[in-house]
């Protein structure tokens, strides 16, 4: 089984296969990262709002793919969040969504600047996969 | 069971319960974000190797949990990789791995430069959901 799936996940790296034009997986997907800086005094706060939009879009929201927030260890302010969304209308959905307005209105006066770059997948065949071992 | 979910996850969020001093989920794990500049005459077969190490890492190798590439979708020679390793022994199971050896010698020359942000998780009790969207 795990053969197998290094020979799909292969095959799909190195290019799929001549004659079979369908649309590469991942490619409608919107992928950012937002770089968040936080004024230290409000962190645990700030943190507790991330907490909760982050649980309330993955289990509301099917076309949130991921919301992965992360600090830097060294400075803790210094916040990102991978996010992973279905396609532009999911975006939308979420941006309108009643948990993510609550957390943009709470968190406000907490963020000191906020950066959003827009990537690409390098590898979206992977996606399937990834994370999957973290489940116990 | 999305609701038993989602309880399950606000739950953990907002802190165990107190008298249940089991260790937070995913506090053993290392998370890496990797900013790499490559010089733009070798991007393609750069990413190339990024893939391949990529697909075999996350096949291969059980304690490698995400090894997620992107580029910036404006600067494509602006790399950056989401690594999330079990443990320690797991991160460095994977710095003396045939594949990696491989991808880091063969892109040696082709690295402008290399940054590892050492990164905390605001959300581990998120990651075994996280990313399962994707599978088709």
């Amino acid at each position: 089984m795990k053969k197998l799936l290094g020979l799909i996940l292969m095959a799909a790296a190195l290019g799929g296969c001549a004659g079979t034009p369908s649309p590469a997986p991942g490619t409608q997907m919107l992928v950012h990262l937002a770089q968040i800086e936080v004024y230290p005094q409000y962190l645990e706060e700030y943190l507790t709002y991330v907490r909760e939009n982050g649980v309330a879009s993955m289990t509301k929201e099917a076309g949130v793919i991921a919301l992965y927030p992360v600090y830097e260890a060294d400075r803790r302010d210094l916040v990102m969040v991978l996010e992973i969304y279905a396609d532009e209308e999911a975006y939308q959905a979420h941006l309108n969504s009643a948990h993510f307005l609550k957390y943009k209105q709470g968190t406000l006066k907490m963020v000191k600047s906020l950066n959003i770059v827009d990537l690409g997948q390098i590898s979206p065949e992977l996606l399937p996969v990834t994370f999957k071992k973290a489940s116990p």
